[in-house]
Order: C-alpha cells, then structure tokens, then sequence
C-alpha cells in the first residue's frame, strides 16, 4: 500500500520534475523511485510514508494499551469485589472477636470467708450471712456489707459454700437465688461431738440482677473464725 | 529536522509556482519562506507539520500513559499479592475464630440434687444415685433419669458431689469414671451423733462419650430431700 | 477544516494538472474536487485525509484511555488506601486472635489425692500434704512430689479441698498462698464419732511463681487412702 502510494506520487513528480537530482537525500529508497522525483517531494513522501508507519506503530502500541487497560479494568474491578467481600469478612472478624474478648473480659469471681471470732448466730430470726472478710472480689458483685452477690450479667454461675460448726446448736446454712432456695448443707446438733463440717455447691443460670446469698435459719449456728465457713462463685460462661 | 524538509519543500514550490501570495494563511512561519510557495502548498505543508507535531504530542501521551499503565498493572499486581495474603490470613483468623467460637459456645454445665424424701438406701446392692431434681443441664449432657453424666466433648471436667445422711447407717458415695473409681466421700455410722455430711471434687479428663456417675454402696445411705445430696459438673475446657 | 484545506490543495492541483482523470479512485470525495486533481495527487490528499481522520480516532481513543487510565489510577489508589487499612485491622485482629488462643490454651487444671494406707498423721510439726496421686494435671503446675502448686502464669484460680480422718485425733487442714493463711477446714477429735469430713474452698489471685499448697499442722491428722482426702486447682482467668 505504501509503495503503491509512492509510486504515483512519485510518476507525478517526474512528470512535473524530472531533471531532479535525488542524491541530496540520504534516507534510503529503492534505486527505480529514487530518480523519479524531485528531492524535496521524496523528502516529503517518505516523511508521509513515515508518518503512516508511526501511525501503525501508534496504533499498535494504543491497540494493545488499550487491551492492557480494558484487562486491567477487570483485574481492578475484580480486586474491588474482593477487597469488598474481604472489608466485609474482616467486619464480621472484628465483630465476633470483640464479642469474645467481651466474654473473655467479664470476670466476676469472688470468694469471702466470714469475719469475726466464735459463732454466727444461733439468731431469732433468719439471717443473711455477711461474709466480711473478702478473699477476691473481680468483677465487684460481692457485696462485702450486704453478703448479697449480685449478676452483673446474665451467664451461668458457680456457688458453693462450706461451714464449720460447733455441735453444740445445728448448723444450718440455706443459699438462696433471690426468693428462692437452691441447695443447703446442714447437720443436727450433738452433744458428743465437738463439730460439724458441711458445704455444698451449684451451677445457676442467673439473669441480669438476679442475687445470690446465704441465710442462717433461726437458732442455727455456725463458726465465725476468718478461714471456715466461706461463700466463693464465678461466672462459668455468659449466656 | 522539521525546517529542513520545510524548506526544501517550499523550495519546489517556489520552482514551480513562485509567483504565489501566501498572505491568505494566518499560520506564523518565517517571511523567507512565506512567500516561496503557493498558499494552497503552504496549508498542505503546514498541515503536515501539525500533523507532525500532532503525532508527537500523541506519542509523548501515549509513552506517558503507558508508563502510568505500566505503573498501574505493576501496582495491581502487587495489591492483587496483598489481597490474595489477606485473603488467605483472613481465612485463617475466621477458623480460629470459628474454633474459638465453637469452644466458647460449647457449653456443659449441669447441676442436680436427689429428689425425694427421707433416706436413699441402704440397698443390698450398689446402685447409681438418681440426682432427679434438675437445676441446671446447660448441653444436656446429665442424665436426668440415669444418673448418669455424658461427655458430649473430649475436655477436661470439674465434677463435685456434696452429702448428707443420718448417723444410723454408713453414708457413703463413690465417683466412677466409666468403670474406674476416681474419689469418694463417707462416714461411719454413728448412734450418739445425728447427721453426716460429706463431699469431695476433682477434675477429670474425658473423651467424647466418657460416663461419670455416682454410686451408692451397698448397705449405705445418703438424704434424700431435695437440697442437701447433690452432683454438679462443668466443662473447664475442651481438649 | 479538513475541507477548506483540501479545496485549496486541490486548487492547486487543478493550476498544474487540469487535465488528469481522477475516476481511478473509489474513495468518495465530493463531484466538485473529484475532477479537479490529478489521481497520484488526489491519492495524496485522500491519504492524508485518511491520516487526519486516523489522527482524530487515535486522539479520541487516546483520551479515552488517558480518562479510563485516569479512573483506574483513581480506584487503583483508592484500593490500595483500604487494601492497606484492611491490613491494619487484619494484623490487629490476628494479634487478638493470638491473645485469645494463648488464653485459650494456657490451661492449668490439677487434682491429686493422698496416696496410702491409713492415716497421714499425726506429726510432731507441721507439714506439707503431698497429694501423691496425681488424677489429673494439665500444665504441670502441681508438683507430685511437693504438694506444691506454682503458679506458671499471673491469673485468677480456683482451690477446693476435701479430707476425710477418723475421730481419734483432730482433722485440719490450713490452705496457704505462699507463707499466707487463706482458709481451712477442721473438726474435733470425738471418741464417739467414727469420722470426720470436711472441705473447702476458694478463689485466689495469683502472681506467676505464687505458691499454694496445704498443711497438716502438728498433731493432727487426715485419711490417707486413694481417694477421700484431695487437693484440686485450675485457671479460671488469666490477669
């Protein structure tokens, strides 16, 4: 195609010109045209021929960026709805392991040993045992002045308790979730034996608010010294 | 470059048609060569230089752009190597999470007492103590009416058990894993004292389907109100 | 434009070779011009013409990418800003991750009981109960051949203990935290009561390297077979 163009232009040009010398030149063409113009159309021809070929090279080169582009277009556009669905994942992530460190963070673990010398009763009435010598208190939902243990979240709890006793009254100790009595530990008094020992535990499912505490039923006893009779729970696992 | 083929080419049309006047075009060019060619000629000619320098602004976009295409596809590449790390320690973090999930939501907790009146036993047999008032069964892996705790999961498992009996008759009960004696609590019979109490705990590792129970020997005896005599156990932790 | 120049082109053409027929070429040109050139010039022209519209494709198309280039860059950037911000929360949840899991598998969980026949006790001073039966020890943190637990990671841990003695001598047993009291459990001895039971227990917050262990003080004495008298632990809570 090129040539063809030249050629006619060039039989032009030694039409009009044909006593033209073509040696000023030295970009290279075939010896047949190189005679067949003027030098200053031969320039100007071979600089249309050259601008046809950096318009193919342009082309080329703008076809395959073009090709380059439109494949990184999908590639991109690809990587977005990733990136997308990953930010996404990456939420959930964060959202469940903020959910676990919560659980992991509330601790609510406490023991307390009552506080005092001798015995704890026997009382006319029933009686909260207020466990004054706290031993551990994370969490705080002991109450050191009240005995009352409260939840401070809905979970599942462990209680246990355990009492000594001189023989001489019944021990007797009562744990109750708000109005209601869970388990309790008690034995008779004796007159032959110098002591009793008795405890128990429990797994409580407890909500929000609910309170645990010990109650000493009327004319029982139990040893008030600081390491016998204590109250001790925590939180097995949040609902 | 440009000058020199201008020029020659406005020398051919000075040649040719010298008595041209190129005041028509309003293109700036030099007055040596303004008046060496025809008007029609000089357009062409300038119109091939605009060309010309068309062609060279649109290489110098095109060179641009494809090193900004270079640039990009290289950055591309590196985010898609970025993501695709991210997605693969995504998917890791979402196992372990799931895993810290499953362990979290994993819940066994049970807690039991025997429920009747007056004594359980003596029986001229060992028998397994039915605890048949439920307090808690988080996984329902106790056995309300079998007495008898399943693991749903292999783990390490906190089990307790709390008595109390009537001094008239041995109290006495034994903590079985599977066929395998693990603790115990008792107390001799007693005429001059009124009541026993025991209890004992350990923690145990089991595997999935593991039994622990509880049993009462022959010719002993625990109470059989429904506070006193009771059976709890958790999951500390999954293997 | 593109008109006015090929009209004057074309003018020129005609002043030089008027008489050229031009029906060699299929490429439309309007009936005015058609004639007006000879063909080698009008291929000339045609071709350029051709250039110029091939220009203003390239141009367009060029523009085209430089805009689409100008928007992938833009989203390009836009993806690595979140790609780079999802890495940052990744690490961060990765490290909390690990923080869970390190929770998760620090697990400190031990029971022993004494390991004998007949009595441990009683003693001219006081000594350290070694739980030689080792049931369960999950961490190694309770020393088989001291009675003494170590504390291998700063937390909160749960302690119970449970003995058994004949009523001969007194039963006590004194739970300590390093050179601390914490609690005990005890009973009388009594010739009429065949046995004693007791226990306790409690929650203590402990330092890494803290100590617990369990005393039989002077002239005391527990059951020393298998499975009555034992001592049990576990981690409830790192700090």
């Amino acid at each position: 195609m090129k040539f063809t163009v030249l050629f006619f232009v060039l039989l032009f040009c030694s039409l009009t010109l044909a006593q033209e010398d073509a040696n000023a030149t030295d970009i290279e063409i075939n010896s047949q045209t190189q005679s067949a113009c003027s030098p200053d159309m031969c320039d100007l021809l071979m600089k249309f021929g050259a601008i046809e070929e950096k318009l193919r090279v342009i082309e080329t080169r703008l076809k395959d960026s073009e090709t380059r582009l439109q494949d990184s277009e999908t590639r991109l556009k690809d990587s977005e709805t990733r990136l997308k669905d990953s930010e996404t994942r990456l939420k959930d992530s964060e959202n469940q392991i903020m959910d676990l460190r919560n659980k992991e963070r509330t601790k609510v673990i406490f023991s307390a040993a009552v506080d005092g010398s001798g015995h704890i009763g026997p009382f006319n009435t029933d009686t909260t045992v207020i466990y004054g010598r706290v031993i551990t208190n994370i969490g705080g939902a002991y109450g050191q002045y009240t005995g009352i243990f409260t939840a401070p979240v809905a979970g599942v709890y462990y209680f246990t308790i355990f009492y000594h006793a001189g023989g001489s009254h019944e021990g007797k100790l009562l744990l109750f979730k708000n109005h209601q009595l869970m388990i309790m530990t008690h034995d008779q008094p004796s007159d032959s034996d110098g002591a009793d020992n008795g405890g128990n535990a429990v797994f409580l499912e407890l909500q929000q608010g609910d309170q645990v505490y010990v109650r000493l039923p009327t004319n029982t006893h139990v040893w008030g010294t600081n390491y016998h009779t204590t109250f001790s729970g925590f939180l097995v696992s949040q609902i």
